[in-house]
């Protein structure tokens, strides 16, 4: 008997990514993906890759069915006003949106603009990186999901702050390259592709809302994210510029880096002497929930340059999602995930 | 108890595909991969999508053990040479290169300019495409691999011969339009970035080999292959123009491609009326088995368009060479195939 | 003293590529450049390229001064409803729409869908291809512009048809990549970044609208235009089959390519026997106003491939608008279009 | 009575983009242009954008000329082995290498590993970037070239140092990003389109040789470069991160933007607060000489990220050759440098 599911907002990028993972996942059926804009119309239509894997069609979002998990995968600002019914169809909920990330209200507030609708939900959210909160997952209830600059920039730290090698006094500047996918299947008057091809545009110096989830997550508070689209699709790279503590070696670090790599099956550690693939690069995983890790430490000053590349749509948002699921279900953490990813592509 | 397995020539775009996917698959075991020139290096350090997947080295061709399949995933040219010892290896042979595919030694040297070393094997081997050869595939012991240039055209024009709607008296010319895969991993001078990056480049217009396939397969004789390099890693689009029989109808014809769809598992349909992707495109199948099958007839003149999209690396040779073996060991003829595809990508 | 010019639609693709050009032409002076959507922006704002290059902004249409030349590059459907009016304000036309292209109004009623509504215009607009019509260019008043992918097929064809070594009783196919600077600066909903790259897509099998102006110009009647969307911005190649008559031999083709390069500065014969630059290319006419033409011909059954790439927006609209103005004022043809063009692009 | 010069290595991207420019020069006459590997091929053969325009051939490096100027496109370090014999050729020597940009030959050694072989040559050329060195280049005899990477660093940054706005005490981390074209024409292993198309690859986290020229040029101590391939063939970014001086406001930066631009024709201010183009982009540049400054300041911290685009084969290299070469020679600054760059692109 497996386990039911919907989705609520499938014809978006972070929809259709899911749904290609929950159609292919061994323990789960699909009942229902909703979409206002197409209703009626097969899935197929709108995310080709699903023809003849499935005949499902979009339903409408007011007529949901109970199911035993409920995805979220509607544009942010929509979930935190309907919280309270979506707990009455579903006793569990994954919700990919920006909703339920920030544990503060004020925080969410500072960096939304605008108040949270249903703040003492905030708390009943598990922040959706397994990660990082592995343990907390496999009794959530409620799971946020990720945004998925801060989770590039989350994994690029994560071994130098799990290992406290980093000098959080002096200020982070993350770098991150990311393809079109991020701006949603909307896109924008900037997404046409005679504009948006071959471009190399920081769009986003700071202040990036993600930024939020890297302060609240990594407990940095000095920390700035910047964003530039380059010609991709899919794939992000954070580069990370940060200080490592007085005395910190190369070795210290490769301890640190194989270390996270050993406790989660989704980090790698990509640092090679020889060959093309020598650090993390976001090409190759399009379609893996992988996050490949690098580093380079510049002993002379403590400057390290810390790397991690993920797909956006895959670690970075569904990918994640899925993983959560089965820590929450109690099923093995890869389960539907174990694609391998494409070389050359 | 898997089925033991192993590539000789692992180090190029078929062979590591190959590898990707027979590590995947669920009733296969890899014994062994050559590559001369990386030899004793690990495989996803040349492949970096295999990273934790696997710790096997490139072995040395000459010190090959026994395997109940051998995969020949060498340059064209060197698997005649050597056919006699690699069955003394193993009882089953699929070769991807183009040394068996030809049943016609004359033919062979009038497209490839040099005698054929080994004439007698050709007899022995079948042609390794599912789509036109199933039955003999489940008995075979030696399968050829595929062109893929060849793959894009023969299923293209597959429903329309089947059916026997195709005027085989009018000349077919059969555009082709392929990404930068096809040059192999060696590439050449031409495949460097910045000469190859944004080309529409008609490199040839009449005269490929793979145009034999195309002769052998579909038995007819008044037909061309042109092939345009565009800007693409994987990927293939062959547009087949030519005549359909006086009084073929558009009805005639979706009867011919629901057929063919029908029957083979990988063969889709795509023409639709809305939506952004009505027809074949090769970049949502990179990764799957999948080649999808369109047309449009103009009935006023009988001028049929058909058109077969595929990813190269897959459908048009390891894809379709697994298909095969596991027709030959009388699998599932799915298994390992069963990636759905990215959208978008 | 300069010659005053205006243009009408200057926000689109056509018509920022015209005012590129005016700008920097020797003998104009650009005295408007209207646009309603973005009435009071500087024009650089939206063709960021001419930042620093003029202080130009957009104005109203309907405050139109008299000029000597008025350029209108607005999208089709429009010129046509007020020609009139327009040549109260200057005495040189030169149209970039589709407008008044097509001589006969039931030709236009056919290919459009709906009826001209200034049909006894048509006879006054000189078809504003330089290559094929430079004599009445000269003495012309009003001049229509060209289809960016009938311009790629009229060229292709042209030394073949102007020798006479064309078999018109055969079919003539011609394939056309193009980029996606032909949908427009609008664009749509393929149109966008996720969507767009990485397509091969075959998005009109035949029917195309520039098809009436290689039938009108070349005088042929069996000819059919499949259009396929390629990852590129600017640039479109066509590769045209057809039959060369009876006995014409490679030197015979040669011949007439030669001719026509020597009569024409903007053509150019691409055909090498070495380097990575063999054949027709777009991707380094990017800005150019150059056509490069080559051909293979198979002498076993004539069987010819005729290729000619351009720039869509220079030689295919906006570069040949300028062109004829040259043309028309006296000017030598090439001035304002010496661009060379970039290598490596 | 033109200029006349030459071109000693011509077949890569920098000699070959000088050719372009120098053949389109109003005032110069270009007599040779060589290379060993392609000695005897018209230059078109290499550089297809140059077919029609020019009858050169390669000639050998050997039986150079006397010559007013002579251009050394060289790769770096086979200027400085024969510095002597050149100087006899001709009164004015324009070095594109890296060979003569550092002034101290200590810091030439630390860099590039290994002892200059004509240390006392290095006082005797000029570094060639006007925007630096305007004044000394009106009389100097021997220019040296400059470093793409350097040039995108140093004039992000100018403004902020020639305003003295700069908190020099705090670390400089400039992320460059840039395309293929930076590899040269040769390419290597990872420049095959297969393996470089859709990248992001942080190849050089640290210790790029360019950042010797902006420690030098800009007398900055504690900066870095960080190195991104992407997915572009012309074009770099240089993104830096820095801290402004207690108390410095936009005001304050604005002005000193505004103030080199106005003192430099080829420096322009890209800051928008509507559009598609808000910031400096290098695609729009392709073959301009344009320098794109743009910058984004936390008042509530100090950190400041300054942008700079440039073509890195035009103001990265062979275009401020060319500006170097008319300011030696009194002519007007701009001169051959006029083309406006392309939208869209």
């Amino acid at each position: 008997m497996k386990t039911t599911v919907s989705i609520l907002g499938g014809s978006g990028y972070g929809g259709g990514e899911l749904l290609r993972l929950l159609l292919a996942h061994p323990c789960v059926e699909v009942k229902q993906v909703t979409s206002r804009s197409h209703l009626g119309e097969y899935v197929y239509q709108v995310h080709p890759n699903l023809r003849k894997r499935t005949q499902l069609k979009f339903s409408d979002p007011a007529v949901l069915e109970p199911v035993d998990i409920l995805f979220l995968a509607q544009p942010h600002g929509q979930a935190q006003h309907h919280i309270e019914e979506y707990t009455q169809l579903s006793p569990k909920i994954i919700d990919l949106s920006a909703d339920f990330r920030l544990k503060d209200p004020e925080v969410y507030e500072q960096w939304y603009g605008e108040k949270h609708s249903a703040p003492k939900w905030l708390s009943k959210f598990v922040y959706g990186l397994p990660e990082l909160h592995r343990v907390e997952l496999a009794t959530a209830t409620y799971v946020s999901g990720v945004g998925c600059n801060a989770t590039a920039s989350n994994l690029a730290l994560l071994p130098l702050i799990k290992a406290d090698l980093l000098d959080t006094s002096s200020p982070i500047y993350i770098e991150i390259k990311v393809g079109s996918s991020e701006s949603g299947a909307e896109g924008n008057v900037g997404s046409h592709h005679a504009e948006r091809a071959n471009v190399i545009r920081t769009f986003s110096a700071f202040g990036h809302r993600h930024t939020a989830e890297v302060i609240q997550e990594m407990g940095v508070d000095n920390v700035s994210l910047t964003m530039t689209a380059v010609d991709l699709v899919r794939g992000a790279l954070a580069t990370a510029h940060a200080r490592v503590k007085q005395g910190a070696s190369n070795k210290d670090l490769w301890k640190a880096y194989r270390a996270v790599a050993n406790e989660n099956p989704f980090l790698r550690v990509a640092k090679e002497q020889r060959g093309i693939y020598r650090v993390p690069e976001p090409k190759i995983l399009a379609g893996t929930n992988y996050a490949d890790l690098g580093f380079e430490l510049d002993e002379s000053n403590g400057h390290v340059v810390a790397m991690c590349a993920i797909d956006n749509l895959m670690k970075g948002a569904s990918g994640s999602a899925v993983q959560c699921m089965n820590l929450m279900m109690g099923w093995d953490e890869t389960l539907g995930l174990e694609f391998i990813g494409l070389h050359p592509i």
